[in-house]
């Protein structure tokens, strides 16, 4: 059994890598922390039974583990990551703080300097499906933004195969609520966001957009012409993206579907739909699934569905499987498939 | 036109009140403040394109209107309502500040010292369907709560009919998240409410059980055999309540369908109905209406469902629908029927 | 009062009508009609109390009548439509049969042949911000698509000034339940659509594309660019639609946002919202406004937000909108803005 | 691994056993039906991609299973669950068609008469935390309907210590939509269910009754003082029953609080919350736990609020808890504690 902590158990990430990590049958959870909920029980926070008591981050002892989970917001995160990093526990970290591998991006969208900018080029960004090898090894593990593995798991394969042509690359993104964080305001309240729909941070403005800029442009691709717009949409739970990319024109959509089929023939974890059905949040949400779907608009219009969980594949689900890589066990332990 | 002033509009149902006051054909509003808005325009607030600004409290001059809603907080309304109540304005407060008669029981439920309790003997409760004369010549109407209104006016005929026999009245209520305010929690957190279904001071603890108590036995009624039991219902707006009540165990269901026609015969706002139909939120959200429903199950064993807007009804539409006979309009003026 | 009639009362958008008919203060209604609920009372069919029979359409005699609005489904509107005008009264369709101006364009979208296709030419489509002159004085207007009025009053005042540039013109747009109609299916059932999020008939696939392309090129702009994604979304009412759209890299948001303010300035019924704001569901839903919001993601690429109530400004409340101005009366009587 | 077969797969009560049984380490699924779905695969009726062939009832051979889990509905399991049971294999059927002991009873309510009734003695009722040694030993166990075990499981600890009193017991109980199956309906519809809520079967009028009036009975309770009011709740799963329980006037929270203790002390599936709390439907929704609170309205007057999910403890999750007991395996295995 594998010993694990985690930071920041009391937002609805970390209780959702709670609830994964309880019933994985490979580590024992050693530890968990919450600033706020520092000394009560997960019963007090959460209406689950579970026996578990929550610490504050200085009463937690990385040394008495092997990895660290680490839930704390962005900002927050780098300190304790690079302290357990240091103390040779490995850590897989949800924030955004070590995803960026230039700080002065960091500092331009986060508007804070990276305290420990040392470890960004050791990093290794948690999409398994990209970078899979590299994660086996890793000592740090930067799990992706949620919009970015929907958005990312949706272009790689024409990434990988040059197929991006010119014009803008649209991700017209709708999340539910849970993606907003469990701090209450104004914007989550209840009577706010139920039977609204609303549109935030669109075109280039968003703290996910640098992020996937990276990943575009590290597999060759035209970075610049990503326009994003993420959507607040009255569910708890859930991304869809709806991309549109311009392909070559000459392109027919038994060819895409193929080149989909070979890239993700033995991932565990992506499901590609058949011709003619088109990915919904149901397809996803509960699993680690990332679901895709593709249609031709047009000649060279090409229109990716890609739906996953926000809190699943987009966080503690996709943190358990890059645990799983790091460990040499099999990828998807303790995941629903 | 009469001029009116509206103080505390950026809730829920000040907002509420200020959509009505628009479309009254027999009305001006001459003002409307908030604490949190002032100086802010409506439509920096809530979505709408009203051209309306929000003023502090202080600088709103009663003395420039004729009646004044105020829908300030329980606590924060008392002071301001006796103040504008000096200067000779008329008032009907949508706070629990003026329902109760007795300012003990006031500082028992609310926690603090009532400042104006000289008002209490003359503020008249706002329930036209028991109070329409009274409410005529007032100068100080308590509007009442919203759960008191749905349980009220399905017990009324009852109490005015000495029909109810011993045994626990039970009232079953279920509320919409407007009405635990706009004010963020995480009780009203998108997350937490969606997709759940909560009880909250169950049996005899709420605030609203002291009102409905007094107004019982103001009607000769058994005000401690009531048991009330509100839960936090996912949706917007509404109030369904299900009261069990003991009645001689040789009423009929016609009987009892009788007596309720004859009370509410000439009510615009009530809508009894037909025998074998139940009252849904869908019977009433979006106007005015109290929807009622009457079922046997059993002899002596009455089941009543009560369906308001809690906003409306159970608020700022009640309080319009007082004005309206403070002034002398036709009862229903500016309000869905 | 003009008598006016309604045929197919009983699904959503006739109902929506019914409602706003009510209170409209010039005109009366004579008749409504439904095949489901012919001989019901509207109250059996809907939770509400209004006192209105409903007929058979053979039962309901449009010699009684000034106007009649058709609320029957494509198909089935054809044949009552033309009788009706071919009696002298003047029309408002609400379907799509007299939207499209081209009866072969009907044939291959709708499946069927046109039935009246001589009225086809003479039938004006009913979006009063474009065609204001031709609805005051026309016999028959075919009420616009709910998803084609979001998105032409987004486009209107850039092909209006010949803006739009080359390259896709990508409408994802995200409509509520009630769009789908009233007829129960596994698409509409409660726990398919709830907590989930679905696109359909994305790219150029759906019916409403036709008649956007038509509009667009009627104003010389490049319909064939238009693709089109509707997605089911879990709200009871409402459309938004983001707009990626291209235009001269030169333009400035200031002075897109200068030729919406004067193209927009004497409308009653759109809503501009300021710079740094963005359109929700929120700013329209349970009114009959349009409410517009502009976004430059970098040079050339205009984003613009677009929403409505797809039952009022999307169906009854426009088709009201241009009754009012049939019959020389105030555009917003009835309405609310 | 012991095989089993699935009659009824395609509902969401049979959906949500194949989920179950794919993760359930000791058995393995040798054959799912639907009769709407034969020919089809899983994932063309569902939205997963579980490699599933739906298979006709006449198709699937009972012989080469040692156990059937029957979701078809009442009505049509009586005939399969015979025959399996005939064909020696054990049955769990989550149907009514063997859970009121009593033939004439059975066909007061369902309107049929009983095909199979020479097994109506034999049909263990299971509810594990009443009939655990029963139910391992059973050839055929009737699993209970999900409003009856959100009731019995908070009545029996009073029933069997017998401190029941005089005076109605009211089970004011509230259901998301998910129990009304997925048959598309008008009621079921998103519009209609969606901000809504309704009361529906009220009284003593829902089919579930008279199992709780013969499960209280045989306790030795008063059956006759059930009144049970179901309400259609927008939400996809769960079940809250609120009860109003007459108690000794004499009885003390804690003695309650204790005897609730003692009697579920070892039962893995009830969650008794510390007193204090109130139990909601995120206390068990996603879970097959039943979480119970208690609360004293007044002298004798005891609520009890009880929470389940309707398609796990209320029905699939318990039918494998039943399975698990009647193989001899650890109760828990394949469930969500």
């Amino acid at each position: 059994m594998i010993k694990v902590g985690v930071y920041g158990a009391s937002g609805y990430t970390g209780f959702e890598l709670i609830r994964i990590l309880r019933r994985h049958p490979s580590l024992s959870l050693a530890f968990a922390t919450s600033e706020s909920g520092a000394g009560m029980r997960l019963s007090d926070v959460f209406p689950v039974p579970y026996d578990l008591y929550l610490l504050s981050k200085e009463d937690a002892d990385p040394g008495t583990v092997e990895a660290v989970f680490s839930c704390l917001p962005h900002g927050a995160a780098m300190e304790t990551v690079a302290s357990a990093h240091a103390a040779g526990v490995r850590v897989i970290d949800l924030s955004a703080d070590f995803r960026l591998r230039d700080a002065a991006i960091y500092k331009q969208w986060y508007g804070q300097d990276h305290m420990a900018a040392h470890l960004l080029s050791e990093a290794v960004y948690g999409l398994p499906e990209l970078y899979r090898e590299q994660i086996r090894g890793a000592a740090l593990v930067a799990n992706p933004g949620c919009y970015p593995t929907s958005v990312l798991l949706a272009l790689y394969p024409l990434l990988q195969a040059g197929l991006i042509g010119d014009g803008p690359i649209i991700a017209d993104s709708k999340s539910g609520v849970s993606g907003a964080g469990r701090k209450p305001s104004l914007k989550t309240h209840f009577v706010e966001a139920n039977e609204n729909f609303s549109p935030y941070s669109i075109g280039r403005a968003h703290r996910h957009l640098p992020e996937m800029v990276q990943e575009i442009e590290s597999l060759g691709g035209p970075g610049a012409s990503l326009i994003f717009s993420p959507h607040l949409t009255p569910v708890d739970r859930g991304i869809l993206s709806t991309l549109y990319v311009p392909v070559p024109s000459s392109t027919t959509l038994t060819s895409i579907h193929n080149l989909y089929l070979e890239t993700y023939a033995l991932e565990p974890f992506v499901w590609l739909l058949p011709e003619g059905q088109l990915a919904t949040l149901a397809h996803a949400v509960h699993t680690n699934r990332c679901a895709l779907s593709l249609t031709l608009a047009g000649p060279g219009q090409l229109i990716i569905c890609s739906a996953i969980d926000n809190l699943l594949k987009g966080a503690a689900g996709q943190a358990v499987q890059n645990f799983n890589l790091m460990f040499g066990l099999d990828e998807a332990q303790g995941l629903d498939l």
